[in-house]
């Protein structure tokens, strides 16, 4: 049998070890603040029937899908492309989940998109959802977990943007816009930051509104070329349209709760002209940019009334947020955000072999360090002293033990920590409570 | 648009929120267990090269794997089928990972079988493995491993059965049987505790193997149909044939490190009968069978040295386990083997809300216990306090929290605890610890 060349599918790729402690560092910041907020876990299988995913995402998307198939086996199948339109079905399977029913997934989603740089055909997303509430708290309370999330995780400064479908529906029936041209007068709007007011009036042009449109548009977004509209004067300007007025009600209740949940000034911000891609929302919708470091948008959402409704005769308010999990890892790890204490690897203690006949000893310090909650590795052979050291270096464990005859005989231990370049003897009593507050000092630096 | 109707392909489950509580509760000891242990976490892509996979399994199992492919793709693609063969390859691709490469992986497998009550098609398995030791410690700590997590999750009685697949390689010589013929003499020798001697002879029939060996074979492994040879008589039976001697060392040193590392007497046994259905191990095996309650076997695994030849010219001892986690959290449930405290929601307290005009001290009461790291989850309608507190006891919420005008007034807060019965008046700042605390107590009961 010849040997057969280890390697992966065209976009994917293995996470080793190394880089397993910054995403485990990450993931339980984001599913600690998950289950502050009362957000539960739910699993859905990777594999859905065709029919449950196609005609949700546009034919584009349908030729990025991984199809799935056994021998002998009936049914049409596919990878899942994302995680709504699970929780979708899964909210119309299971009439009976408590409402609100407040669920956040982390987990892979497959896309045959072309590989780049940082892009996978397998990537983790992370998605928390708030289904059966139409209230504008469910919003609110979505905002903050965003906010809380990207704090704890250490961003210094980004805001959410925050903007509502009824508005930019209303601004539609305000300049004129047939109905089922709003998509495009929708993208044109959603360009206004990156090409200005030239190019969305060139963009309009392009996709075959009247010119009076850009206009009334324009004058309105931002008068005479300033900033935007308050709500106040928005609210006057679209007086004789009932949805607008509906969107605006909707983002000043929201707005009101913001302060009070905890989300400090600066750190949100409507804006008109932020729009998100997606057709299916219905009421506000919010995005974060990360403004420093500065790396773009981040989350994305908004409120979706209507997505369950492709399996379920009975309607469910829905809110919710994908928060850029991989994107964020990225991020944390290129500007080292890291606290000091974490390292290259998970294991905390290096127990060493003295001698062969000092082997016994060393076990029953490894099991007592163990039994304590430390994390520990016991070398394996009684090699030169200097070389189980440098094997912790290599691999970053920050603690060395070392039993040796004079130690063993007075019930004591020897302690290195190789990054304080410390050595000291304590009693074997103490060891594991030595150890455990130098690790909680260094996590404090 | 019809509405299609929300529906799972065959053989997939959903796990909800209510399950996922015992889910994270098993979870959450196997991973700390394994943190204690050393061993780091692993991703590997749900999706393998199909010439990585197949020619691993044997012909049967392969006509189980869900094939994966895009529209334009030109790879063979197939979904994973276990978590040694990605392991293998993931060792032969990176060989600069450190040595031993302690790594252990929790996540699903795809296996088209036929579905039966409580057998799936997407399942977990966990594995542990380490590789790059050939020491008898490296097999001792994966005992002492099973040990550890079988105990903490709750299990009173089991035994990890061990023996060598040298002794079996040596008892195939002493009985005269070719070594072609020897996976038919393990699968009897495997039977002996379901079938007894008179089967086993039976089977070797059946095989096509001598009665004279049958006959040699019974009377070394249960003299005179009596208990199990002792190792000290084995060797002295074996003395001619070298593997078998090699073999018993093995298991003689490892048997010598287990009570050093902690694993008590009675948890573990060497069967001599016992075979392991795999054709790869090739040195220690090992299988635990939980007695009570009596389930049957719950891990297996054992030493492999040569699985990554498949992938490298370079060899690579390892051995490990698999922890049948799906079986354990079943029986875990089955059991009731729950601490008292994992209810049916992760959620701690409900934040109510006892009029409109206090919907912002609620808030500001809510924000305060998450950023206590509490579990909370607000009431998003001022509806009657009696459907508040209902809605908590139907989700299984132990703490609601009430702030009404009188409290508000004075800085207090009412708690109840829905488990106890009990209602308490406390100052605000006092909340969060009262609370804290009374979890901290019930989860001691």
């Amino acid at each position: 049998m010849g040997i057969i060349q280890p390697r992966l599918p065209k976009g994917m790729r293995d996470v080793l070890p190394a880089q397993m402690v910054l995403r485990q560092h990450v993931l339980s910041i984001v599913e600690g603040v998950f289950a502050e907020f009362g957000f539960e876990p739910l699993i859905t299988p990777a594999i859905e029937l065709s029919e449950i995913l196609f005609g949700k995402y546009g034919t584009d998307a349908e030729k990025l899908f991984f199809m799935v198939e056994h021998p002998g086996g009936k049914e049409k199948l596919a990878l899942r492309y994302d995680l709504s339109v699970p929780l979708s079905r899964v909210v119309a399977q299971y009439p009976d989940l408590p409402k609100p029913f407040r669920r956040y997934q982390i987990a892979p989603v497959w896309r045959a998109e072309r590989p780049q740089h940082g892009r996978y055909r397998e990537f983790y997303q992370c998605d928390a959802d708030i289904v059966g509430s139409a209230s504008m708290l469910a919003d609110a309370e979505i905002i903050a977990l965003i906010y809380t999330i990207l704090r704890r995780v250490g961003f210094e400064q980004f805001v959410t943007l925050i903007n509502n479908r009824k508005i930019l529906a209303g601004l539609g029936q305000y300049c004129g816009v047939p109905a089922e041209q709003t998509p495009q007068l929708h993208r044109a709007i959603d360009k206004l930051e990156k090409i200005g007011l030239d190019g969305v009036r060139e963009e309009l042009r392009k996709a075959g509104l009247a010119e009076s449109t850009a206009d009334r548009l324009l004058e309105l977004l931002r008068p005479a070329g300033g900033p935007q509209l308050g709500l106040a004067d928005l609210r006057r300007a679209l007086a004789g349209y009932p949805i607008a007025l509906q969107g605006i009600d909707e983002l000043e209740e929201l707005l009101q709760y913001l302060p009070a949940l905890g989300v400090a000034d600066g750190f949100y911000r409507v804006d008109l002209a932020m729009v998100r891609g997606l057709d299916y929302y219905t009421g506000p919708i919010y995005e974060t940019l990360v403004e420093k470091p500065r790396i773009g948008s981040i989350t994305g959402g908004g409120r979706f009334d209507g997505l369950v409704a492709r399996f379920s005769a009975q309607s469910y308010p829905a809110t919710g947020t994908t928060i850029g999990i991989e994107r964020i890892m990225d991020v944390v790890e290129e500007l080292n955000m890291l606290p000091s204490a974490v390292g290259q690897t998970a294991v905390q203690v290096l127990v060493t072999v003295f001698e062969p006949g000092l082997l016994q000893d060393s076990l029953r310090l490894v099991a007592e360090l163990r039994n304590a909650g430390l994390r520990c590795e016991l070398y394996y052979h009684a090699d030169p002293l200097g070389a189980q050291i440098r094997y912790a270096l290599k691999k970053g464990v920050p603690f060395v033990v070392i039993a040796g005859p004079d130690e063993v005989a007075a019930g004591r231990v020897t302690v290195r920590n190789l990054r304080q370049k410390e050595q000291v003897q304590v009693e074997r009593s103490e060891l594991a409570g030595m150890i455990r507050k130098q690790l909680a000092d260094s996590r404090q630096q």
